[in-house]
């Protein structure tokens, strides 16, 4: 895949074929604080007048910026979250990344950052930089090695430019073991978290970035966190509607009048809720066994439900403690996979949420999907071919035009 | 000003007497592309266990993150725009510096950065900075030495935390000549500024972080930007309320019923509105001629004004137009100092608005103000000392206390 100029000119593509790989050197020692992280980190810069340049592999290092940099001045950066998971066989495998690589171009574009490029490609790089890293990946379950792909503007982004796009971008991608293992209670027999509803600080609002994965989302809203709590769960509009939980989608379960179980969540429409994965990937094993194209791949949820896409607020959460519909909450991310939401501090007042079977077979499914122990058919696990670098060392760099 | 940690361990404050000079070397090369940015810096680090480190000035370098520093991943930054200005006299002036300090530490304390130091040292290491670059700086009208203090997070913003401050963050201030000048139309005889009003993406919100100055706050609206006008007009409500244009603050000018000249701009209250210094010195310079407690500084501004600070709309705005009320709209902040709004795009309509010979009345007083030929009378315009700085090269390092 290429992409042209408005003048034809011709920019370089992402291509895994032209990586340069930089082993680590023999005296290498991890740097203090820095033990829990992968050793390796990709990197693959880009150039308006060029296109993407060479990508490397090479030992983690800091990044240098001039003082001006888009990213620092005015948070021109968008990441993804993705875990790879070490099966019992001892092979990697990648949840769904081509989703993830569709994200971050969205969210790229929505900030005048390149959003070109061929997934096949990048997944090809991304593979790489798991081989590598599989000797940490401890196979247990829930350990996982979280991978942190993030794209910013590296030229100057400062004062009001003619146009909005970068100069100059980097994408890099970094990787640390065993995000989100042990941080918070597992669903099995616990309670659940506690969230802590938060109106002072709003998150996200129709005609902003809640929709994009964007850094801006998430630094600004930190301060809200109180002592004690998972995380906030985040209301909007003057009917305390709930968009999210800390960086997670939310479910809640209710009865219906009809007595069909309903799985409700927030829609995409107003461009609040961030797109989740593993909500995507939730509602379309709820839905196919609904229909019954396709039953769900772990026993425990009855064929009697419905998932509903709409919003719901702080009050109907209450009425549904009161007159006993509701069933059960939980949140869903690639941090968490699936947490069931155990209380929530509202108005200061504390409402207890019922615990429900149902969601540990969902987290149960989903990360016997990711550690390739149930095949859902839908070819969602995405197996990571070894590699062996040798003789790749040192190879000439080809395909960066200079600017 | 000593701030202190829970555990009652003194925090080291920012002390202007510790600072540790190097000069350029005699070897110095601008970088390309650089040429029109001052040549030193001042940074001080900072830092939870000890507090402010040493301040440093120092040729204009790159800075170095790790890859998961919370800048590079959630847009901890936050920053102030200020200008110096070259008297005729050939001597340096800020204008209300202490103004731009307070509201840095307002914009920190939204993202969990480091809030507290004693202004008084900290614009004694401003002053020495500009010091160095007094020669650069043109005494020609308009012409500036522009300020660009930054506050970011340099520690690990990863994943959620238990408490939201930063551990490592970084106070880093570079300078670059004579931003504005010429990037816009002056007021006199000219047509003013084309805006397009944008209710596409929305900038602020309230519960949002739009009263701040946040680099997220302007990075995440760069894609609004339409080739041929100067900037947006950011709306907001079903009502289309008008908040900011560009990164201005906004007024119009309105014959009320009354017969008084109104000058109207949106309310801080609502949280979305930059508290912006030119906003406020005009506000102040305005109601003081209207209550006869000082004239304005300059002729031409009539005695039956008043200043209204309301939302207004672009329907208003329109009405304004069709029954002659309107009778000028204008954009100030410390880049475009003030600035006409000539014509306005809203839903594919063309709306001419009014020029007013009061804008440029407005123009001049805080130009004069600013370059020290005009005395309002409240101190507003600080003269930079001379710095001359042999001797202090090389002095040891006294204030930083190990982590």
């Amino acid at each position: 895949m290429t992409a042209k100029q408005s003048n034809g000119h011709t920019l370089a593509p992402i291509q895994a074929s032209s990586l340069y790989f930089t082993p680590l050197p023999p005296t290498h020692v991890v740097p203090p604080g820095k033990e829990s992280h992968g050793r390796y980190m990709l990197t693959i810069p880009w150039n308006r007048v060029s296109g993407w340049g060479q990508p490397k592999i090479g030992p983690r290092q800091d990044l240098t910026f001039d003082p001006l940099a888009g990213v620092l001045q005015y948070a021109v950066t968008c990441f993804e979250g993705m875990k790879c998971y070490k099966t019992d066989k001892g092979d990697l495998r990648l949840f769904r990344p081509k989703k993830n690589f569709d994200r971050l171009k969205r969210s790229a574009g929505r900030l005048g950052l390149p959003c070109e490029w061929d997934n096949d490609e990048l997944l090809e790089l991304f593979a790489k930089l798991m081989a590598l890293e599989q000797p940490l990946v401890p196979s247990t379950d829930g350990s996982n090695l979280y991978i942190r792909p993030t794209l910013l503007e590296t030229s100057e982004g400062f004062g009001i430019k003619e146009d909005a796009f970068a100069a100059e971008a980097l994408l890099y991608v970094v990787t640390t073991l065993n995000l989100g293992l042990g941080l918070y209670p597992s669903s099995e027999g616990d309670k659940g978290i506690k969230l802590d509803a938060c109106n002072e600080y709003i998150r996200a609002w129709p005609g902003g970035t809640g929709s994009y994965k964007l850094g801006a989302n998430y630094g600004t809203v930190n301060i809200s966190k109180k002592p004690g709590y998972a995380m906030s769960l985040w209301l909007h509009g003057k009917e305390d509607f709930i968009s999210e939980a800390g960086a997670m989608n939310v479910f809640i379960i209710k009865e219906a009048p009809d007595g069909y179980l309903e799985f409700i969540t927030m829609p995409l429409s107003n461009g609040i809720v961030l797109p989740g994965i593993t909500r995507e990937s939730i509602i379309e094993l709820l839905q196919d066994h609904a229909s019954d194209k396709q039953d769900f791949p772990l026993e425990g949820v009855p064929k009697k439900i419905r998932v509903v896409e709409r919003d719901f607020s702080m009050p109907e959460i209450i009425k549904g403690l009161e007159d006993g519909t509701l069933k059960g909450m939980f949140g869903c991310g690639t941090g968490v996979v699936v947490v069931t939401v155990g209380e929530i501090q509202y108005q200061s007042q504390t409402y207890k949420i019922p615990s429900n079977p149902i969601i540990k077979v969902l987290r149960d499914t989903m990360t016997g999907i990711q550690r390739g122990k149930i095949d859902e058919g839908r070819s969602w696990s995405v197996q990571v071919p070894e590699w062996n670098p040798q003789g790749k060392e040192g190879e000439q760099e080809e395909h960066v035009t200079a600017a």
